[in-house]
């Protein structure tokens, strides 16, 4: 099974997709995280310019979609964490997968932009970066999630939503 | 632990992997196949002409030792089959692994090419095809095998040399 965490950047998707894996390999130990920033550093030669605009983005989700692809074949879970902004890839994902469940980790750009712990959203206010998603590339928010999750600041603690993650998609009761 | 089944084009790398990786799964389902050809699928961006050559070659076996290291650290079993023709790679796998067992599936050059199932030895006999490992690009013999098994054909089955690896490296007993 694939479980498919989407969000934008610092909504918290490596931070509850860990615990999700933390909390499922208790009962599978064929699980692992497929973190977006880790599978760029896997597929470390194709770092080149270019490689968060919407094309580059473009070949990385489609990277990851086929290392999934890999994985599910060989009876590997997978949590992905993923700023998805292809809703046609999301789509095939529910073709392509044995099991697939996906959700949206929501919390309003303005919560973001106050944290902003990488720095990202400022330095695009300020015209210091581009190619950032929620603000100049835009981002569709996911429509075919199986469950939306709110992680606005102080919501939740990330235990809690992993388990209704799991909850969710049938692998705990 | 990884499993890294070196031997050249022909030796029965996948179908010997194939087999390690059915009965490993019996403990333990998080286990995967590398397959050096499928890995060259999975990242199917960077597939361009030169490949195949010793650069390419070098590419490709880095990015299997990156993809390796990264499932390890998941605590994921790989067998990984792979035409491995750099000895300072497979000396460096030993430190990055948690567990490593290096098995050298060996079949002397002429049955290679007398059997020839994908046509290569004979197009490279013939200067039809270049970049072939053992004909025009070397192949050092492992010196560091943890285990070399004879694989040339008629001398076991596939489910018994698997079965000795699998002993070898200490998973089955």
């Amino acid at each position: 099974m694939i479980i498919w965490l989407v969000g934008l950047s610092g909504a918290g998707k490596t931070t509850v997709g860990r615990e999700v894996v933390r909390q499922w390999k208790r009962s599978a130990p064929n699980t692992v995280l497929v973190d977006g920033d880790e599978i760029r550093a896997l597929y470390k030669h194709d770092q080149r310019p270019g490689s968060h605009t919407v094309e580059g983005r473009r070949d990385n989700a489609e990277r990851i979609t086929a290392l999934c692809h890999w994985l599910d074949g060989q009876g590997i879970n997978a949590v992905v964490c993923i700023l998805s902004i292809f809703p046609e890839m999301r789509a095939e994902n529910r073709m392509r997968f044995s099991q697939y469940f996906e959700v949206y980790l929501k919390v309003p750009l303005p919560a973001l932009q106050a944290r902003d712990e990488k720095g990202l959203y400022g330095k695009a206010a300020r015209g210091e970066m581009t190619h950032v998603v929620g603000i100049d590339i835009p981002f569709p928010e996911p429509e075919t999630a199986d469950l939306v999750v709110d992680n606005t600041p102080g919501a939740a603690a990330p235990e809690n939503l992993a388990r209704r993650i799991l909850e969710g998609a049938g692998v705990l009761k």
